[in-house]
């Protein structure tokens, strides 16, 4: 079938509407008609050139809410009306990720997700002719796009999905990491770097968690305010200060804190967060992604004085099984999600929403498609 | 008191057998005569000038055993008579680290400890008058010694002291940090980096937690044996491959081992540690201690991607109250200790002992005071 989509064709260069063929889902897969889409950093990542694995000509978009459209042979676990959130992390219940009951980094399909392609290693995407390949198994910047059974949570219908996409990567990924990954306990005292969605997420998750304090730390001060809405105690710039930051904050908070999430993915913030953790026990959790080959350092002595270091995908997330849930926390009022949505438009301004993140101007815009 | 003690004069200095005046324990203190100590690693690390909290002169040891010779004012907790096992790291019950519940770190007396005096600012040892610094708070290599209340485990008494001694610092950091820090579950997976008493230690830790394979790392093959009597299953010499070892031992294991353990104090193999552990969920606990200013490093990725990096003092352990346990298990047939003791010889050879572990031909030499 035909379907709009927003091709990238290129490292740099902007996002082309056009009109692709998507083909029907093949044996265990599932295509599904996206009703709106967050534009996300890691999709600037990729298109910018640094991320390794990007592949190009590809479909961005990994944040998306849909409905199923047409459903491949085998396949039992939605049907046509569904309504569904893609997953760049998939759930397949079998593999020795999934059974390990440790970790929700199902590794099913990792080989052929890391190539642009759906498990039988082939495309569904094409213009005139020529593949296009799938990005992060999702590529939910196409009306129609295609994915294996195992990368879709099917969520309560009545949930919008024009908010409910966010839960498809960065809002679950920020809240998941405090609630999951880290198991945030009531009374803590928690750091959260970086004021972008995931950092935003962070506090939410901070809050629902009880934390007594949370500290938001970011250098645009222009992202306080909304920090301070959804429940930061205190916010710091760590340009008004000569020392560093992980040494502000241990004196602020009588020795660290006892959590810290780095929501950036600079390297350097890394280690400041891990090292404004409180000795003997603080965990420092990191969310960002850095650049290709950079490293993070630190001495061994802060770990040894019972610090943790530790990292985390999709907040631990299990998506099948678990991310349901969020939605239906999210449809109790237990958070809302109006907050990180700044912008809408439609898919054909996709380049302009990759602007106002470059900028600093949006939290999230959430791209309708019948817009 | 007189008191024969091997007194560290200066840096790098042969310790030198001198009779040195002991004080009567002060309030909350006790004076106890040691029976036996261990010669470990960290007192040659402090001798060497490495450490730098390292303060001449001073009495050096840390893993004593011996019996209570006296109480100051206000001691109830230990009487004449008693049998102890001093603690580097005490246990107050009372600061804001023994009420947390998630460290052994107590820092009641961290910093007069650090500074080599009891908790009133003061030495309890001198010589001529001239005073001479305590160390770790234990100094165990002086036939009597003093030591605050708080830091001393009362155990068994009918637990060989010239053994259970080696319980006041190595067999338990190493057996510790496998079942009090790394919590490592039946079935598991583990590697154990560098065969010296903590690693030796940490392959015992992880036959008692039922670990399925036990991969002891180290350069010298002569350490192997005594590993595989212990309980190693593989006995891997990183010489032996032209690839790092941590790509060796994810090849051995299908991915990665669930538990990794540094215990020599080297950053480039607690990055290996790290590295060697599974995606998803593998721990690398670092118990060695490193020198001054050196820093380990790692890619994110490997946290992102779920593994958990983390360290170990003591293992983990509660000196008063979780120690005597451990004595208990060793008294049950649990554990063995005289595999550890390839060579006993009294306080005026501590020279030799010396020698010995820097030679790498002893595990544990223990020195006998009545020897």
């Amino acid at each position: 079938m035909k379907s709009k989509a927003a091709v990238a064709w290129a490292v740099g260069e902007p996002l082309s509407m056009e009109i692709v063929d998507v083909m029907p889902p093949q044996k265990g897969e599932v295509r599904i008609k996206m009703i709106a889409t967050g534009v996300c950093h890691t999709d600037a990542f990729t298109l910018s050139g640094d991320d390794p694995e990007g592949i190009f000509p590809c479909i961005l978009g990994h944040e998306g809410g849909g409905i199923v459209e047409s459903i491949g042979e085998g396949v039992t676990s939605v049907k046509v009306g569904d309504h569904v959130i893609p997953l760049y992390t998939p759930e397949c219940g079998e593999c020795k990720y999934c059974k390990s009951g440790k970790t929700n980094l199902c590794q099913k399909i990792r080989e052929t997700q890391g190539k642009g392609l759906m498990p039988d290693g082939t495309t569904r995407f094409s213009k005139d002719g020529q593949p296009i390949f799938h990005y992060m198994g999702t590529s939910t910047f196409s009306e129609y796009t295609v994915l294996p059974e195992i990368s879709l949570a099917k969520v309560n219908p009545a949930a919008p999905l024009e908010e409910v996409c966010l839960l498809g990567c960065g809002v679950t990924t920020g809240m998941g990491a405090v609630m999951n990954t880290a198991k945030v306990e009531a009374g803590s005292t928690v750091a959260v770097f970086g004021m972008g969605g995931i950092g935003l997420s962070a506090i939410i998750g901070a809050v629902m968690a009880k934390a007594s304090r949370i500290i938001a730390i970011d250098i645009n001060e222009s992202k306080f305010e909304l920090a301070r809405k959804l429940g930061a105690t205190d916010c710091i710039n760590p340009k008004d200060y000569d020392k560093p930051i992980q040494d502000v904050i241990v004196e602020l908070t009588d020795g660290g804190v006892d959590y810290s999430f780095e929501c950036i993915g600079n390297v350097h913030v890394m280690r400041s967060a891990l090292e404004c953790c409180h000795k003997g026990w603080g965990e420092s959790v990191i969310i960002g992604v850095a650049g290709a080959g950079q490293e993070i350092s630190t001495r061994p002595f802060q770990l040894v004085t019972g610090r943790v270091w530790k990292g985390s995908a999709f907040g631990g997330v299990k998506g099948r099984s678990e991310l349901p849930e969020y939605v239906e926390r999210y449809m109790a009022g237990e958070f809302k999600l109006d907050d990180f949505i700044t912008h809408t438009m439609g898919l054909e301004q996709v380049n302009d929403a990759f602007d106002l993140m470059h900028e600093g101007k949006s939290i999230r815009t959430v791209l309708h498609f019948d817009k």
